[in-house]
């Protein structure tokens, strides 16, 4: 692992739960009974599914009946599932922002979809160059299938998508009926007052396909995540899963830890990457001829920095790697792996020291990797 | 639950160790490190590959390198997998037992997939109706992608394929440049003397995939498995896994309880099951007028039931289901969903008293089917 880990999006380290989901295991395992001789079915654990409930029910206001929610593996699975659901042979469309999730970039290329970057701005997907994208496509009888959009703590731009543009997402979606989907897996990692309601939680003529994730605020290495969304639609997606269930395991001992801790370590874990974010902020903001961000997230894990023009990409990821600094670069982003003078920072994994001695060491880089 | 659970295939879940995994849980998880708040990577948790590599080294005398075996989420998974790997449009054929696990078949439908049901007596699939079908479609141009075989306690027959006919397979396939999918999942679920190399082990020209599984041995619910073959071809096969990998909180907890534990766990489960087999098989043979059974499987969880020609089946199963008992009908394990006069029944769930009660009663749904 890099000296100065800013590559991927993981949580804090030191603030994992390790001893805490040990006791939940040693509480809840004993009383399983036969539940892990059985597969888990398509939706998965109930006591899970319905600590999911509460939790959108606590954020959102609004949560789905508990049968409507399937446990996934990671996030990860229900937006690799949308694709099955939605793309039907090689070319077929899909909207996403420009810039976004490289996972999901790889997935949906690998499903053999054309995937179609509208421009963001601060305030993600700009709802203009969308409609004029679906004008366009529907005199041509060339519409896409589905709109994937990160509205919330976007990734990699961090911005929040606000209310009267989600009302415009699905007012346009209705038009030219469009199912949408929501990732909303960063909606946990939160440091400042941003509450904008979710997509599903809006009056909507189109159905919405909602994504959660626990990765981003316990960690990826547990693998659950759900989605959801109404019937007959939920029942489709769940007829191409194939893939058994998501573990009664990981999920009975989540639950088990989360049942009683959910918000104190949501609180805990928040208010330790906020101080990393502040200090990443602090130390770039010392830097301003070679970083400049796109936005100052008010959650979720990165910051997307625009580098100089005349930055040797190239030269800059060989110098940060010869230092041991770990950044994605801002092609892996990019819709069509365009080479974009952007890189990703991710301030959730690091520990404040290294963040301290790694960012300016990385200014370095950049300043070196200039033609 | 049905009264006599006879339908799905389920180890025994009164030998579940809930307690010992709840104390493996409390031993390992304190001890994890950052390993959670890290992804799982496509091969997944190190420590749980190699306990499977030692396990087919003793089991098998040969196993691949740690770093040539994927964690999957159960052998299903690995299934799935295959099917994108080697599926590339609709109508592209795979070669199947022609009564096969219903999982799979469903699986390669969904994926496109022109199934071929080769014949099957009680060594498993007959080669000389392969080499029939494999003559006329490479006469015709219409060779198929892939063989998935259940070559060991083959699911629903019970049959295990000699090594003279896995040889014959080998070659044939070889011939065809074909490559063999070995769901080897049923492989430590054993109940007397049966030993036969697995495909992986012998001398081949053609790339062998193998998959495993740990629910047959500890449950379904854990959701783990493992697949492996040679590269490259394992590689192309990891890029298509979009799911993030397998959960590593429940790998580490599998893992450490069976790192002491596997064998012990596996004769003790093993005894416990070949008692209910036994059982069911006397019973089973007290009507010998309504029950002919295709094999007498040393191994598996599955017995597969000729029925009277002048059964109604729909009628057999409603009288069943009124009466508590669940079966696996025939055409569920059929690749075209023919309904054949066969059912299948799962002895490792029920208990013995189940299995007492249950058989006698079918006896009589049977008896009262006939037309």
């Amino acid at each position: 692992m890099a000296t100065y880990p800013f590559g991927s999006g993981r949580p804090d380290p030191a603030s994992f739960p390790n001893r805490e989901l040990g006791e939940a295991a040693m509480r809840v395992l004993p009383e399983m009974g036969n539940q892990l001789a059985l597969y888990p079915g398509s939706l998965g654990y109930q006591p899970l599914r319905q600590l999911m409930a509460d939790r959108l029910l606590k954020r959102e206001g609004m949560a789905p009946a508990v049968d409507e929610i399937a446990l996934s593996n990671g996030s990860m699975q229900g937006v690799t599932l949308m694709a099955q659901m939605f793309i039907e042979k090689t070319g077929d469309g899909v909207i996403m922002e420009e810039f976004s999730y490289s996972g999901t970039i790889g997935a949906y290329k690998k499903e053999g979809a054309e995937l179609i970057g509208i421009p963001v701005d601060e305030h993600g997907m700009r709802m203009d160059a969308l409609a004029d994208e679906l004008k366009t496509r529907a005199d041509k009888g060339n519409l896409p299938k589905f709109i994937y959009v990160l509205a919330t703590f976007q990734n990699p731009t961090g911005s929040v998508m606000p209310l009267e543009r989600r009302k415009e997402l699905l007012k346009i979606a209705g038009q030219y009926e469009l199912p949408v989907v929501e990732d909303h897996c960063y909606a946990d990692t939160v440091y400042e007052d941003y509450y904008v309601p979710s997509l599903y939680t809006l009056p909507s003529d189109v159905p919405v396909v909602h994504i959660e994730s626990l990765s981003k605020i316990l960690g990826p290495g547990v693998r659950l995540g759900c989605f959801f969304t109404k019937q007959p639609l939920l029942g489709q997606i769940l007829s191409l899963r194939r893939d058994g269930g998501t573990s009664t395991l990981a999920a009975a001992v989540v639950h088990e830890y989360f049942r009683e801790n959910l918000w104190t370590h949501v609180d805990k874990i928040n208010s330790i990457v906020k101080e990393k974010r502040d200090l990443m902020f602090e130390l770039l903001g010392q830097y301003p001829e070679v970083f400049e961000w796109f936005s100052r997230p008010k959650g979720g894990l990165f910051i997307w920095i625009k580098l100089p023009d005349a930055t040797d990409r190239v030269k800059c990821e060989q110098i940060a790697e010869d230092r041991g600094v770990d950044y994605a670069t801002g092609a892996a982003f990019h819709v069509h792996g365009s080479d974009v003078p952007y890189l990703r920072l991710a301030f959730g994994y690091a520990s404040l020291q290294e963040i301290q001695k790694g960012i300016p060491i990385l200014a370095d880089c950049v300043r070196e990797a200039q033609n």
